[in-house]
């Protein structure tokens, strides 16, 4: 076995989707990490490289790569090792999932070199611990769809219980990514540990609006649905120029927009190509006017996820 | 106009569905509510006779029935009265709608007698005037599935935004009224005016897996969705033999089991009409061996709602 080598990609992801916080994500076409695997009979994982960013550590212990891929080899009961090379194309800190496409390529690739051995389940579980090591929380919102693509419903974790929703065919998504960068930790420390019931309501109300709207390919009860009544309210803050790019991609005829995961990117759901592409312009240009640098993304949901590349 | 006459009924209701507290309900086929309306010249409201309950006002500005059909006039800029006439089906204080079916039936009578000027959001604004008298708090997730029939999202009230979900076909509800009386105030009492976040989360992962389950047609998402973090812990407490009855429902093959509205009523979700029968004779089983009274119901989800009788 030792020698068998694999590379994969998987790709970045937009979690909570406004009025699904912690239990929403979705998977973009791009960006996305491309990690290749080779097997070694050392019994250790080796990180030989990682490009696209300089600060990640190549420790296996400290590398999301790393952890999952152990984690792997502990499931499957096996004694292989790894050597890694690691192509980052999300940067870290983003808010569209760069530890968690990192962690959905180390286990979907491991699943491969170690004959299949994982459900989609467990693919699941040994990417959050991926998660586990980058945001001190093993969280599935982003992983799940980097490895499955498409829309993901994380409706428990105890038991895991991952649900794919229907994904409508016109449904774009676009992605500014403000060169700032906000550590999920402090984005959770300005949530509020309670919420008021009557907020709860009207935010599960949306949750479930939009959920109808996706199954119903319901354009406009999705554009209705997407409203974040618990963390935007406190998490716009720490993105400069939020209200600006966020009120211009809806004048520009998007579905809906807000904060992608804990931020600072901003997304944009829209019916279409045409209406995505106009979206990204404007709020583009929004970021422009206000001198902040950034990138930008527009992509169809990705009914893939994580796959050979 | 006057002297034209129609009789009327609309159905109870099951709100809330475990997770989807204050958003969702449900009609039923029986128990149902029916009113007799004739147009007369009088321009007021005249309650005849209420049967099947000795209780409720004949006041028209005390009865919900009276303040449906008042606002209905006042919305159609129609100077005509009504004589009425009520057969209660659904016990008052049930937690299965009561108030709700006979102000679905007045709006939905006046429609018709008015010359159909109200589109299905006025009429359930119009029945919500009953809710409001009825309990202090102007609600539709009983009146709206009483109007319209099938399984309701109230997504929104401002603006008021009803969704019709998906019934999946073999979807049967079992209810269990017990002898006893919960007023709704007194069980919104009982709730915290702020919830955990971290149950929130919870909460509406499995309301979106609710949805999603409906529109799937999976019976056993279904199931594994009707789970209340909410309202349940608080309000169970206030129903006598409570959680025997929804163990044994879900020890016979419901797919869910939990209060219905504000209690005391406990409803139990099933998947086929065989199902639910052996369910409906487990929780009548229950709650004999208890010693408590009540009655029982089974019911496929009403696709028509309030209806011509």
């Amino acid at each position: 076995m030792a020698g068998k080598r694999i590379r994969v990609k998987a790709p970045a992801t937009v979690s909570n989707l406004s009025c699904g916080f912690d239990v929403l994500g979705l998977a973009l076409d791009e960006p996305f990490d491309v990690v290749d695997l080779e097997l070694t009979d050392t019994g250790t994982v080796v990180i030989d490289d990682i490009r696209g960013c300089g600060r990640l550590s190549r420790d296996p212990e400290q590398n999301v790569v790393g952890v999952v891929l152990k984690a792997a080899s502990a499931m499957a009961g096996s004694s292989t090792g790894f050597r890694v090379s690691i192509e980052k194309g999300i940067r870290p800190g983003s808010g569209i999932g760069s530890s968690g496409a990192s962690a959905a390529a180390a286990a979907f690739g491991a699943n491969l070199l170690l004959g299949e051995k994982f459900t989609s389940s467990e693919m699941v579980r040994l990417a959050m611990e991926g998660e586990r090591l980058a945001s001190g929380s093993a969280h599935a919102d982003n992983v799940a769809p980097a490895l499955l693509g498409g829309i993901i419903l994380v409706r428990s974790y105890e038991p895991l219980d991952i649900v794919r929703l229907h994904v409508p065919p016109e449904l774009y998504c676009v992605v500014i990514h403000p060169e700032t960068e906000i550590k999920t930790s402090v984005a959770r420390g300005l949530l509020e540990s309670q919420v008021p019931l009557t907020t709860a309501v009207r935010q599960w109300g949306n949750l479930a609006g939009l959920v109808a709207g996706l199954y119903r390919e319901d354009y406009d009860l999705i554009g209705r649905s997407l409203i974040d009544f618990v963390a935007e309210p406190k998490r716009s803050v720490l993105i400069e120029g939020f209200d600006l790019v966020r009120s211009t991609a809806m004048e520009c005829g998007a579905l809906g927009a807000g904060i992608s995961g804990s931020g600072p990117s901003v997304f944009a759901l829209c019916r279409g190509g045409d209406s995505a592409a106009a979206v990204m312009k404007g709020m583009s240009e929004a970021m422009k006017s206000q001198g902040i640098g950034f990138d930008a993304y527009v992509s169809p949901v990705s009914r893939r996820g994580a796959q050979v590349w």
